[in-house]
């Protein structure tokens, strides 16, 4: 971690002047940050947005981009039930993209602020492509994280606001088409209130970076249990009904979908009630979606009892943001 | 953080192989890892090693840079006096660079192994180049983490190993020649041992990134002091010496240098002989480089008493990787 004269720490400070600092040894300017845990288990995780795979200038502008790289950390952080407490950030840029720094500060520090996330440190570097990796520090009550491996059979799954929104955002964007479904892409919203919640209700969750599909099957898979989802209560927003033309279709992007960032969780038969008087008390939107089963299988159940075949998720590897909704 | 099927999840699998694995959630395989701190503080950073910035392949094996990645980042828990606990590694790469994979991962996880750092999450992404962020966590006794600002005018420098090697080592990389300065370019070893022994003696320290010019610079700034510097005295290797052909343009690549990973510490004058001895049984070698003083002035000193200009560091934005020694 640095601070000093020469480009490279004018930019740090550049940076750095958007947030609420603690000074060094607590926040940025020493070799490392210096922060003091209570009591609590911490949470860590690390992502990164890179141009060209996760966003596209100028479709993205500087803010949505501080924004997401942040908001996909404080996501992974809502899914263990965690409360935010630090970051660090590492920048890595080209020279031309500089006077964008500011904005995309500004973009990362609102959400930081809004959640109580507090940079602790990071770094900037030079490189071909705009890109920033985040990792994120948050706590939990000692043993209460909230993993992907506690359901049972019988759990209800509940998902969180409406799905397949972010994907169809992102097709919208390609085309300049600015809407709901393409501020979902822009600026997702980490549900960090509802993870709150879900650690006191929930005994398995999971956020929706991949496409529902394909993280229901990495919470079942870590539970070692199958799923049973009726396809029909999927929720999804009036804009993706609209847009996707029918109800079958809006399902297939709800189940395919990717990058909405709401939650996905299993709650035990005798705590659902209290969930979701909480929730709604909470104003937080939940649906319950399906039951965690016995075996290994997934099955996607419509009214009319067809069975769905199980839809791919987002890979960068297999299509870079090429695939069609 | 991610673990399943599909490319991603299966290069994720090869990665975190190499490495001794925590089950989730301490380790990888959850939204986040969760891991649960004693009564220490915590010592947080993040840096990066970028393809074309930080390394050129195939100069750089992937051993190398999977070496390299983690080492920049004990290096400033080093300088913290920090125990590595825990690290992040945030892994983008375009898919001809999959195959290296494997050996990024032995590179990063022998030198994990030697100090005690435990990999416990990451993330995997496309990208147009070869990068890697790693994040990592260290511990040290309450209030107690050696940063920057604690130095007090009369306290002595010290500098450990020798300077210039890492920077000497760039250039005969780039002319294809190997020997032991383009082994300290390509496998820095952070000097996590001497940390340790310099949080119980020394009132400031810095890991030497920039060059020692540079980094010296920090400190003073961070402890509101100036510095008197002996360049006679600072540690240059045989190899240094022999390729600079003269002491002075030897003095000069040690004092802009670059890349060293050496830690700079100033220690109050009656713990010199205790801090000296208790180098010297542990075998770290550390010399006497000059002392710091009341006001901001740093002044390069050699034998004839002449005055050096303050030379220039190592700065991503105004020379990337292409400055002479």
């Amino acid at each position: 971690m640095r601070t000093i004269d020469s480009p490279e720490f004018s930019l740090i400070r550049t940076f750095v002047s958007a947030f609420d600092l603690p000074p060094p040894p607590a926040g940025p300017g020493d070799d490392c940050a210096v922060v003091r845990p209570g009591t609590m288990d911490l949470c860590v995780t690390t992502d990164a947005v890179i141009e060209g795979v996760h966003f596209i200038l100028p479709r993205f502008s500087f803010h949505d981009v501080g924004h997401k790289a942040l908001a996909v950390n404080l996501s992974d952080l809502a899914a263990m039930g965690a409360k935010p407490r630090w970051f660090v950030c590492a920048l890595a840029l080209p020279a031309r993209l500089r006077p964008g720094v500011p904005r995309m500060a500004a973009g990362m520090s609102r959400l930081a602020r809004l959640h109580g996330a507090v940079l602790v440190g990071g770094n900037v570097s030079a490189a071909p492509e705009l890109s920033i990796t985040v990792t994120a520090i948050g706590e939990v009550v000692r043993g209460r994280a909230l993993t992907r491996s506690g359901a049972r059979p019988g759990d209800l799954l509940y998902v969180s606001g409406t799905l397949g929104d972010a994907r169809l955002g992102l097709t919208l964007l390609e085309r300049g088409i600015r809407s709901r479904a393409a501020k979902r892409q822009l600026r997702p919203e980490p549900r960090i209130g509802l993870g709150r919640i879900c650690a006191r209700y929930a005994r398995a969750a999971i956020d929706i970076s991949d496409g529902f599909a394909q993280d229901l099957a990495q919470l079942c898979r870590a539970s070692a249990l199958g799923a049973r989802v009726d396809v029909d209560s999927l929720p999804v927003s009036a804009e993706v009904l609209r847009r996707a033309g029918s109800r079958e279709r809006a399902t297939r992007w709800a189940l395919r979908g990717g990058e909405d960032y709401e939650l996905l969780v299993a709650v035990p038969p005798n705590r659902t009630r209290a969930f979701e008087r909480h929730c709604a008390r909470a104003g937080q939107r939940v649906s319950q979606v399906g039951v965690l089963t016995a075996g290994a299988q997934l099955r996607f159940v419509s009214a009319q009892g067809t069975t769905l075949p199980p839809p791919r998720g987002f890979d960068h590897f297999a299509t870079v943001r090429s695939g069609a909704v």
